[in-house]
């Protein structure tokens, strides 16, 4: 396997823990950016309530905005089946349904319980496949959990195993908090990849931590790898942390290692600087300050 | 082998890439924090000429003013036969000597062609045995040259052929500007070790790969890694780039792959903030500003 697929999840993810609330047509650019810099999958907007998060609000006008891209899956994040209502109204290609991992988490950020949110997996996976749609399931905080701590191997498999029961067209495993470590990635993602479904995997940098593991779990057989582009975002629990890891280093340490992703390093150094200028600050990705460096595999 | 020793080499590598220079008082202040949260080994000092590298200025005040403690080893870099004469004087518990792998970036950095470099390397593991000091020999930019380029592995291998020769204690491979990536790591450690000495890996986290080299190196046999508390330092042909790995983060990586340190990460955390007060800035480790987490393997 030489080629690894990054979905850009800076305008959903990135931009939903940024201070600065940018446009919906600003991050219709971000995303049109990154189609031209062949990124090939976008999760472009989230369809919670703007009072919850309001960097997020006007999704659809976001969607409307955008230039869409062949070959480009622009993907919109939904919590619940009124989310997936305006994922469908609003056009996205893929549908993204995340639930936490744990009980204390789930409550405080979904209003419901692991159990519950399972049951709203299940209707919104049945919603995808009756409308001919991709959808990707995310367990977060899969890695540890910023209420409960160390989250057990075993409770993960159990809901991958359930999940693969509803057929999503994959399981995404996300280090939401970024506590994880390689030898975690590895242990969880050969366990839910045995229930038989592509795993990908969303790491954060939150404790430097975000790009070995990367490499763990392509080395561990996954295709699929979430960035988000100057590795915007943050993180509610850890007001100092940075976010995802960037999906510029991310391509300059895999092009390194002669994996193909199909995305342009520079075009993604000058979206990382770009949005660096319209979030008015300083960004975690490091590549696009240090500048490229003569091709280290050919 | 669960074990990997951590070098700090903040005192030297550290700060000498830093805007602000440190009294020697507070430099010798962080050699004792290092020692006290369990580092086995700090590079303390460097012996160069203090008009060239003002930040190191005062070696032998800090060598002179910092606590020893026992079992902990207080290495010095040298860079010629002068710099050993003033290392040996000052009291060093152990010999640091580097040079850089391609003839561009040696004659910058040390005047010299890398053939002289060598004959240089030669006479002080002689001396240091003479001596009876431990000596440790670091080849330079060998994952990559600002000026030159990819450097060849086959360049590094005969380098670390002849340097096994004149019989050091140990080989250090230095991405001195942060442009390895871990399928490197491994070819090079692989070669080098190969010649017999034990290899120890020196990382820089330039464009975010030194944390996925430094687990590449230890899956490749390298129980030695240096590191900078906080992060600090950085590259003179990278401005706004970032220095060494964190100490402090690293150990929080290895802790969580089961692997022991002998350091007290808490400790380490501390001695990152105050150095961040230190040098009035927020520095590049991210543990620190992010806080601990349960830890994530017994």
């Amino acid at each position: 396997m030489n080629r690894i697929e990054i979905c850009d999840v800076g305008p959903r993810d990135g931009l939903q823990n940024e201070a600065r609330t940018l446009d919906p047509g600003i991050r219709a650019q971000l995303c049109d950016r990154l189609a031209a810099a062949g990124v090939p999958r976008v999760e472009a907007v989230s369809f919670v309530h703007p009072k919850r998060v309001p960097q997020m609000a006007g999704a659809e006008e976001v969607m409307a905005a955008l230039h869409r891209v062949e070959g480009v899956v622009y993907a919109g994040l939904v919590l619940n089946e009124r989310g997936y209502d305006r994922a469908i109204a609003a056009g996205v290609d893929e549908i993204h349904y995340a639930f936490p991992a744990t009980d204390t988490f789930c409550e405080r950020n979904q209003g419901m319980t692991v159990a519950d949110a399972l049951g709203v997996g299940e209707r919104i996976v049945g919603r995808a496949h009756d409308d001919g749609l991709p959808v990707s399931v995310t367990i977060s905080v899969a890695f540890g959990c910023p209420f409960e701590g160390r989250v057990e191997p075993a409770k993960v498999f159990g809901l991958a195993e359930t999940l693969t029961g509803f057929g999503p067209d994959e399981l995404m495993l996300a280090d939401t908090i970024g506590v994880g470590v390689p030898s975690q990635v590895r242990e969880l993602v050969a366990g839910v990849a045995a229930f038989g479904l592509p795993v990908g995997c969303h790491f954060h940098n939150t404790r430097n931590t975000g790009y070995a593991n990367a490499v763990a779990a392509v080395e561990s057989g996954v295709a699929l790898l979430d960035a988000s582009s100057g590795g915007t975002g943050g993180c509610p629990f850890a007001p100092r942390a940075t976010g995802n890891i960037a999906t510029e280093d991310l391509v300059y340490l895999l092009h390194g290692m002669g994996l193909e992703t199909g995305i342009s390093l520079e075009a993604m150094l000058e979206t990382a600087a770009w949005l660096s200028e319209q979030l008015g600050k300083e960004l975690p990705g490091q590549t696009y300050k240090a500048g490229t460096f003569a091709p280290v595999a050919a």
